[in-house]
């Protein structure tokens, strides 16, 4: 077989054998199929697509690539969250709990922040003693014993994945369905769970800006994941404003922790619980409405808290930051930004509060960057609010003074307000099962 | 600039500005831009193409990416003939001593064969002493004083195109009509010359398939090489079958001497004929009529042969062979091809008889491959000719008596032979200018 053929195979709308699928994946993750010839493949693809049958081979090659987590021992019961990144997205750390507290297994892998979208694992290392980083056994035993982990990538799991992300990145060949779809299906495949939830994002924080293209990219992943033979289903929810009202690493803990402890309204809420009945409809087999009240109840009672510390506690964590969040560590500079006129807000874009954060500490531009755990914003007004002239629509809290009149800036070009109230964007989308 | 924001351009249809054109060229012949962003571009072109404006400004500045030969001295006189490629095509040898003799200026780079098609230069070498490799001022110098010279490629002519043809080789992305036309545009340009009339052959020994194909590509490198200031036309002939009656190094210098002698009718008098009267209707500015008079009379006086003998003798050669073709040492093997069965000559896949030539040791299946210039093939039976069961069809000639079996073989699958006389094809499709 020659690359050649493949590439000129696809280039002229063929569709790809499984042997052919197999023979590049193979050959570009060891170095025998070069660069410039995955890249020529990577365009026709991006021009051409693949079929349903030609992605799910793609996406299946691509998670036995390397290592992969076995998870069998817990059956039916394993069940892991997606987001296809966000800002204030802090709700890995409500909704593992919670589905833990229901008997759900989530053995789960986090990855870091990188650019406006923050990272599970910074977050947790926010609480002292966090250890983000056990054995494979020490990983598995917890989650037998307690239901939950989450810890930081380890292991070789798919360098197909990671060889061709970096060459898509510099290519112009990212945005392609089933190229994003075996991207993302693979690595939920090689970490193991028969459950899966994915919440794919939607808005000006997110990478799918539109509903539209949004329902496309999650109608093909949870084709994908199925014809993997994995229990997949997609939620829609809302990325123009940043998830919450917290965007830093020791804040969403807090935000989360405030969640658990009987905060019970508000977006995050509300997608903590719709992303939570999802799995937990999956894994214990009852009705997305039925589990929606298990899940309400689980949060009401104290038990998902509950989960949460034992979750923490296990891994190292000091839980006295939990039941008193005031032991975080404040940052020394913090900084009102107020509204320059009177009106409705009508935008907050997520992405550029997210860079906001970033520019404040709490998050990375190049990977060697290190994070300020008590950086961020806390905001105070949001999209569809009424503001009066001087109100305060934000708070920046970081370490660094310098730093405070950039995020500042950033802050204010991200917040449009004007004179007619918005209509309402739905949180959620639709869901895709 | 960044090559990522080039491509994507790109992919997204837009027109690449001259800037971005020349940052692309340049840094890819530096190698500052990897050969898998170079890949990536090709392919959103081969997908997209590119606009008339785009392929000029690709076309130029791969010309001027390496040394370029300037022929201004000789102001509108200086002439130039390229073929895109056909089997027994040696109109080279006839073209420029016509040209020369009626007053152009041929400054003629030429190749090396490689494949199933022949190069001007290993045709030259068949005739003892010829010196391919001239000083650019011995070069020039005979040009000045005897209106021609041909010798191999020297300098570094277009390394930009050397280096995106390596690439697009391997990266299925050669079937490309602004790729393919800044190619051979951009070494024409390289070369010097004002006039140029392009031969692009059309059939299965070309690479352009069909009339139609070829009509396209010719239109549009005669759209670029105007657009680059030059006067260039283009003529779509025939190669269904071989040009002539010889594929073979020695054997085409003989058969090119015996028109030049006076063997005044069949294919290659004819194509060579049209070929330069393009050119001198150009060069001195008359009609083509005019001009195609003019050239016929060239061969018919001798003049063009003695310009012939004037041009090989300054080069070193041994014109007692031109005079005296029998001087060519004979291939000790030969071997007669006879027809299988009685009917008319359907089709001559002039690709496969150029392959036969090949084995017989006439070209080179690789780069470092030997020639031997007495091997080759004589056709004595073409499309269209009636044949009995026996008849010879045409004669093998080669110094390796191992070869005979596969290149009959190969020779026999070429040759269809059936009940109805075909209908005639025409020698040329059409002229654009």
């Amino acid at each position: 077989m020659r690359m050649y053929d493949v590439i000129r195979k696809k280039r002229d709308g063929g569709e790809l054998s499984d042997a052919e699928i197999a023979f590049f994946v193979d050959g570009f993750t060891k170095g025998e199929i070069p660069d410039y010839q995955a890249s020529a493949l990577l365009m026709a693809i991006f021009f051409r697509g693949m079929t349903e049958r030609e992605t799910v081979t793609l996406t299946d090659n691509m998670a036995k690539s390397g290592d992969t987590v076995d998870l069998s021992r817990f059956g039916m019961l394993s069940a892991d969250k997606h987001s296809t990144g966000g800002v204030g997205d802090k709700t890995t750390l409500i909704v593992a709990p919670v589905v833990a507290s229901l008997g759900g297994r989530m053995a789960k892998m986090s990855g870091r922040g990188l650019g406006h979208t923050g990272g599970t694992v910074d977050k947790l290392e926010s609480i002292p003693g966090y250890r983000t980083s056990l054995s494979p056994d020490e990983f598995l035993g917890q989650v037998e014993k307690i239901g939950l982990s989450v810890i930081g990538q380890s292991g070789n799991l798919t360098p197909a994945d990671k060889k061709l992300y970096a060459l898509r990145d510099v290519t112009a060949t990212v945005d392609s369905i089933p190229l994003i779809t075996s991207s993302i299906m693979s690595k939920k495949l090689a970490a193991g769970s028969h459950n899966i939830v994915l919440d794919v994002k939607v808005g000006s924080g997110a990478f799918m800006k539109t509903p539209e293209d949004a329902e496309t990219l999650a109608r093909e992943m949870v084709k994908i994941g199925k014809g993997c033979g994995r229990n997949v289903r997609a939620v829609l929810s809302n990325m123009d404003v940043p998830l919450g009202s917290a965007v830093g690493n020791s804040l969403e803990v807090i935000e989360a922790a405030n969640i658990l402890k009987g905060a019970d309204s508000g977006d995050l809420y509300e997608v903590s619980v719709i992303l939570s009945a999802q799995l937990v409809s999956m894994v214990r087999g009852v009705s997305v409405e039925e589990a929606e009240r298990a899940v309400r109840e689980a949060i009401r009672s104290g038990a998902a808290f509950a989960k949460m510390k034992e979750w923490v506690s296990s891994q190292g964590g000091d839980v006295g930051y939990l039941d008193d969040t005031d032991l975080f560590p404040a940052a020394k500079y913090r900084k009102d930004v107020t509204a320059p006129r009177g009106g409705y807000i009508f935008s907050t874009d997520a992405e550029k509060i997210g860079e906001a954060s970033v520019v404040l500490g709490a998050g990375r531009a190049s990977k060697e960057d290190a994070i300020d755990h008590a950086a961020g914003i806390l905001i105070k007004k949001k999209t569809g609010d009424r503001v009066e002239k001087g109100d305060v629509i934000c708070t920046l809290l970081t370490n660094d003074e310098s730093s405070l009149a950039d995020a500042e800036k950033e802050v204010l070009s991200a917040v449009g307000i004007g004179d007619e109230k918005p209509d309402n964007k739905p949180l959620v989308f639709g869901i895709i099962s």
